[in-house]
């Protein structure tokens, strides 16, 4: 793999998580990726590092700087993103874990993630398109009968239509339940939809021949079990014959803070005609089904801007010259590049762990991923499956709120500079604070975590995870007890203080701090992964001084981070109901 | 005072502060504020609050999309700035803390803090620049001749020329002692300068008829004390008639991601006519003489985003229907308004809290130096002005970090509209972000705390702050021991790492983690006023929501909040040299 330093992405970084740490060489003695090397994967790689930087950084501030707009009715978006998503569709992107029925070539997760975070990295408003348009398909694929796969897979696997996933409307965003966009039942077996739309990205614009929309609506009762799901294109007819504009208008585009390379839209639906995927009222269940995939998306788009922000912060503090040490009176001491100085190092070192962290627990998903879909057993599959579950709440999470914060940080390290629309960090920060908000909110992911998925299966997910975090911290015992002991204590810790929540078995007591219980056990997860590269260092050989830097890191983010959990799982415990019990007149 | 519900800031509390907690009244016994009462007090607070509702609020967003451009070589700005600064003006507010000799009517900085805060909050970046007027005019009147003061005064505090602090250059932002600006004594006694300087903030526009540049220019050898102070407008002659350009040059404008209402510049000085302000040599002297009262104001400028940005979310969050309590099963349970979620109210009470006691440090270091100034003896004075150094860097940085957060925490509460320009909470972050870098960046403010602020006279003013926050714990540990015995704790043991941090006497060991010690003093300084505010309750009647509500407030930030400090606190005390001492190729 080409590991120069770049400031898109730590390429050097990236190949220690896949091939020293993570092993994924290893999947290829499993019968679906026999047909990949470690040649494969690099070439692949190196594509996307060469296409991010030459089709996707270069237009990433344009894109924000000249937001899609109305024009006569149409939604006008720069010149460069076609030939960028063209470019990206032609390489094999949009099919690379699909099989080869599909045009695919198996690529596993794993390595699919680690590619698209050069393009996320270097605009992650232009390649929304394609992961939204590999989202629908991967549903399509999946639920959907053989018909509407002919009909709709071949062009959108191709880049020439893309998707769009259709859930929130103007009244409804986190509780899907109260969807009322509705679907009717024709003669011909297709539907009929009416209802609004919200915050539909890529909802419409004239970059692909075709949208094909998939609408959550109602065929049934209340809640989610009336909803059903639906294939809804734009235009009617066949790739290059598209003779009828279908019920879908475009109503507005949204003005967002960040994020501004993807339109984002209001659509309303009049007669639409749809056609049903799989059974009616398990809409829901099918897109969930998509969800940690998107969800780790979402975190992978997060991480993505927290390398870059931390990449060119660093880049920044190594050659601009400022001030001089703390004990150096002399004024004419030569002053000294800022990357010098205490503070500064710190907010470079918590973007590092923050970056460095985020990457390891989305590779690490994406690897549960791998190994759930190449399992030998079926209870292989099943536990790898159920580590997914509760992995997928902080995978989202933790990087949009820390990567976030890492943003934030580089805007510091630049100082004015940072401020200014020159230097690219402030975009970064805009476009970051999306993470938290889309694809369930920070909040619905501490709901998610503690009130689902540690408790799922019997709690087998949560145990595994235990397990796993306690295996690291033997194998570090040793070597590193300095990372091996606050880690194991915390863990231990973090399962007492899970029990203790729902000792209760009341819901309003055990969530009350669902937020605080997310936050420590993504930062617990986090140094256990970090910890987990250390022990993987001292298996490998490889550069001293990235290793040297990799101990730094994971050392820095497990003293000078990680006790600050100590303070939320004692919140936890408290089984303090004050949130859920008080008076909204006190607020 | 006008105390009704208002989504620029809560009157309420201001009203609460000012009058029964701070009791600004009992300033009007003293002669300097003798002319005053809290009719005239209530009276400029209520014109406060008509003109920022009336003529600053209503053109907030208007000013961010229309950022100021260069046309014509010209600044333009829009149309509104210019009568909302005219009324500001004619009200008195320029002058309004002035003798009457000045104009003004001598009010007690807490008023006139409070006051501003109201326009700081409708639209903070018109009203910037007043503040760096009245800033400007208040150097001139302490430290330039009474010749210069007759010039340049009057027409400033009648507001047709404005003022500018001219420090940074495009090489130098926070190391002031490498300035290269170089100013030559002429023979008539005036001074010519040359050089560039970068982040001025109102360095040219065409609102005032005239600027007056403070700009800081070397006159003798390295370091800040080869430093001077200069008086340098864009035109020479009188009011009325301005009769030469003098050598400033517009180089160009800023484009900032926030704070787009004030325009930011970078100038060329080219034998531009200068006045030297008092003594060659003292020029960073004066400018830090007024550095309390700027930082202040920035910390300021970031309680009044916060306050407003937790208005405005808790007023979506009291109307926006969606979800339904923790318990509810049944989808045909009527949906509630989101205030009703336990994390919609964490997200409410953090940035209630935020808000609340950035008001409180603000207002409270007022009132220390409405202390300072009308002090009876030169003792009291000294002291005041000891525990005013203390209490500035946390009044400059803990808004500035949480009333930042406290915004982000209004867009996640409004999800997808939050993080669009049809709300105004974006603009709130986009604003905010800036505080934690200018006036001394965050890392600068924990610096100055620990390195300077903590020893100062001693640690005088140091020690005056630990026996208040002791007193208050005192006065509240019968009725009040939930919050006073965490509190006392943490204050102790803030003194401990205060002292642990220096015992080696040694700057590289005790400053490595100065970030941390300033994030956990400023926690502890805000849990203690808010703390302070419930014992003033038990000696004060008023509404008992109000009393309720501000206990409430006080114990969740003490009991889910402040335990954050205590791991910052360990690490400080740790003494860990790691950012001090690692190679730079680990980063």
């Amino acid at each position: 793999m080409d590991t120069r330093e770049s400031l898109i992405l730590d390429a050097a970084d990236i190949n220690f998580c896949l091939y020293d740490w993570l092993d994924v060489e290893s999947l290829t003695d499993l019968e679906r990726y026999a047909e990949h090397s470690r040649e494969t994967f690099d070439g692949l790689l190196d594509v996307s590092r060469q296409l991010s930087e030459d089709l996707f950084a270069p237009h990433n501030r344009t894109g924000d700087l000249n937001e899609p707009t109305l024009v006569d009715g149409k939604v006008q978006t720069i010149d460069e993103v076609k030939p960028a998503l063209k470019a990206f569709a032609d390489a094999g992107f949009l099919t690379a874990t699909m099989d080869e029925e599909f045009g695919g070539f198996s690529l596993p997760a794993t390595i699919y993630r680690a590619a698209f975070l050069w393009f996320q990295a270097a605009n992650v408003g232009t390649v929304s398109y394609a992961l939204l348009t590999t989202g629908a398909a991967n549903l399509i694929r999946t639920h959907a009968t053989e018909e509407l796969q002919k009909k709709f897979l071949p062009p959108m696997l191709d880049g020439r239509w893309f998707g769009t996933m259709n859930l929130s409307e103007p009244g409804t965003g986190s509780a899907l339940g109260d969807l009322t966009t509705a679907a009717t039942k024709q003669e011909d077996g297709t539907y009929r939809l009416r209802g609004d739309k919200m915050w539909i990205s890529g909802g419409d614009q004239e970059i692909s021949e075709n949208i094909v929309h998939l609408v959550l609506a109602r065929t049934g009762g209340p809640g989610v079990k009336g909803l059903s799901l639906f294939i809804v294109p734009k235009w009617l007819g066949e790739p290059g014959n598209l003779t009828e504009r279908n019920g879908v208008t475009l109503v507005g585009v949204n003005h967002k803070m960040g994020y501004r390379g993807t339109v984002n839209t209001a659509l309303n639906y009049d007669d639409a005609t749809g056609y049903l995927i799989g059974e009616e009222g398990r809409g829901l269940f099918y897109m969930f089904h998509m969800m940690n995939e998107a969800r780790i998306g979402v975190g992978a788009g997060a991480t993505a801007l927290g390398v870059t922000g931390f990449l060119h912060s660093r880049d920044y503090a190594r050659g601009r010259i400022q001030g001089r040490p703390l004990d150096a009176k002399d004024p004419k001491t030569p002053a000294v590049p800022i990357i010098r100085h205490a503070d500064v190092r710190r907010m470079l070192l918590e973007q590092k762990a923050y970056a460095e962290g985020a990457v390891a627990v989305i590779l690490y998903a994406a690897k549960v991923l791998d190994e759930s879909v190449a399992a030998s057993s079926p209870e292989e599959r099943t536990a790898a499956h159920q580590l997914l579950e509760v992995l997928t709440p902080v995978a989202k999470s933790w990087p949009s709120q820390w990567c976030l914060e890492g943003n934030s940080l580089a805007i510091q390290v630049l100082g004015g500079s940072g401020y200014t629309r020159d230097y690219p960090v402030e975009q970064f920060y805009r476009d970051n604070r999306l993470n938290p908000i889309h694809e369930g909110t920070h909040g619905i992911q501490g709901l998610d975590l503690l009130g689902r998925k540690v408790l799922l299966d019997g709690g087998s997910g949560f145990r595994d995870l235990l397990g796993r975090i306690t295996t690291t911290c033997d194998g570090l015992a040793d070597s590193h007890p300095e990372l091996a002991d606050p880690l194991r204590s915390r863990t231990t810790r973090l399962a007492e203080v899970t029990a203790i929540a729902w000792e209760d078995k009341d819901a309003g007591t055990a969530l009350s701090n669902a937020t605080m219980y997310l936050e420590a056990a993504g930062d617990i997860i986090v140094a256990w992964l970090l910890a987990d590269q250390v022990r993987a260092l001292g298996e490998k050989t490889g550069s001293e001084d990235f290793a040297k830097s990799k101990l730094f890191t994971a050392s820095f983010f497990i003293d000078h981070l990680l006790p600050r959990v100590d303070a939320q799982l004692d919140l936890v415990a408290s089984k303090d109901r004050r949130l859920h019990d008080l008076d909204d007149a006190l607020i």
